[in-house]
């Protein structure tokens, strides 16, 4: 006698999916079809990290150069990489989707949930509901474990001559999109454009550069110079800078202004001792672009003020 | 030298609004500001809810009827309702809007504020990107604290022969969006549109059934008969309804299928422990509808089968 609602059969989908890939809840625990989730709580002492991102058609992707597959993946992807930037771990995400009548609804869910076994970070609860733009808005929680000398990472801690290291070159996300804005490639995942398509949350250097005494810390989202200048602002200091990080196929200004590379920018006392533990955990090591200097706001190239960039949302 | 986005300027207000109305993060704790917002473990043993839910322009919220003050106070409370509805409490939000140029994010704050502030659940992170069409996305995480024979409430605990109670009469709701459609009473927010505009979560009303014994319990986002019927497909049960409570100025349909009232439907084995101690608690008297039977789907009202209506957001 209960007639179906259309989103009840969406929803039934993305509760098979998320069970079929990314298992059942643990004992005691509730992760869809109730009111809200239910989650054991974090280990005691855990600090609790949680963060928040939209994904926007139009503004963030483009769906004529990305499937829906790759948006739930950089959906979920950018949330993860906020507590990355952090030096935490992900526990469990909410995803929130709102769009159009006819979305295909599982291939936007392969994505989420490959982002998500990837990351190790099931999806627990979410939302669906109708809008004329597909809007994707992920909420994940996770944990700042270890002792309390090695707290969750701000962009506020960097110091005055801490040598400034970002954990990859920059701008291939900027150079990928070219690509396929430029016809080539728009199948290839694995190729050119990946970095645009499929970025990565650098969790594992984020975790290691907690725990070699990394002062401050953040990912690139917005590009090199404009994210550098906000942990430069959080932090009252200024940066010389020796060299931009340039990302195989990118430009110089790809990697200033790109965006959307989730790299770590880390500013640390010791990079000698960052390199070991990253050697040591078998991570590529990172590369060092500058150091921190005492005057605020201003950052230099190879000595000549660096106008800053960055990849601006349209608002 | 950092050209400021036009996100910033947006972000700051929205930052400032926050501390000023909600307070400072504690010591220990970061809110805003950084990559994600950092906050103290809940109390060893207590569970921790959370959930998600999307308010959109056009689809929940008619923005010529109803102020963005309004539309914020709603997107927080309805988040914060599926908690109710476990019986817990909220600990805090993440708030993620995405919405047009120029899109009045004071007026919008103010009323998530509100909300935040009356319910006691912080916001403490968020995001902001461009939209064509205003999207609010809150995140609500709380905990269900109280002895391990008191979890948090499903809805799948029902028995066959439970009470079936609600908190209070339904269809205001849609009473009020009749009115304001109709030309009355658009800037009475304490009249007979404010059930409409400016729902309240039952926080109090939730605690208090948990704590004695309900056995399954939900908020009434869609209407009394969907989702009774939900409480009861997830129980495996029947209903034989003795009465529709109906609020003032609506009529049995709008109690029936007009939703958004965010009432709780509670199924409980002893009523009379119920009323006493939401008696004790200061709390309206539950209302008594009926009673679950074995018949699964099944649901008559005073003997007759009742057809199944509800709320239908387009999809």
């Amino acid at each position: 006698v209960v007639p179906p609602k259309p989103e009840d059969a969406i929803v039934q989908v993305i509760a098979n999916t998320l069970e079929t890939k990314l298992g059942k809840a643990p004992d005691g625990e509730v992760w869809l079809g109730d009111d809200s989730a239910v989650l054991a709580p974090p280990r005691p002492g855990d600090l609790v990290l949680t963060s928040i991102d939209a994904t926007v058609e139009g503004v963030h992707v483009d769906l004529a150069l990305a499937s829906l597959s790759d948006v739930g993946w950089k959906a979920l992807t950018v949330a993860v990489s906020d507590l990355a930037a952090m030096g935490g771990r992900p526990s469990y995400a909410l995803v929130s989707v709102s769009g159009p009548p006819g979305l295909d609804f599982p291939l936007l869910y392969e994505g989420l949930v490959g982002a998500a076994a990837t990351w190790g970070c099931p999806i627990v609860g979410g939302d669906v509901t109708a809008a004329d733009q597909l809007v994707i808005s992920v909420a994940v929680t996770g944990t700042s474990p270890g002792p309390p000398e090695q707290p969750p990472v701000r962009r506020s801690g960097a110091l005055v001559g801490d040598t400034l290291l970002v954990t990859g070159p920059c701008g291939a996300s900027a150079a990928g999109l070219r690509l396929l804005r430029a016809g080539h490639g728009p199948s290839d995942v694995h190729g050119l454009a990946a970095p645009h398509r499929r970025p990565m949350a650098r969790l594992a250097e984020g975790w290691v550069a907690r725990r070699s005494g990394t002062n401050a810390m953040m990912d690139i989202s917005d590009g090199l110079s404009i994210d550098l200048s906000l942990l430069l602002a959080a932090s009252g200091l200024g940066a010389a800078l020796d060299l931009v990080p340039v990302a195989p196929g990118a430009t110089e200004a790809d990697a200033l202004g790109g965006g959307e590379d989730y790299e770590l920018l880390m500013a640390v006392a010791d990079p000698d001792r960052v390199l070991v533990e990253f050697a040591a955990a078998g991570l590529r090591p990172p590369l060092r672009i500058g150091r921190c200097t005492g005057e605020p706001g201003i950052i230099t190239l190879q000595g000549e003020v660096l106008p800053i960039t960055g990849w601006q949302h349209t608002f």
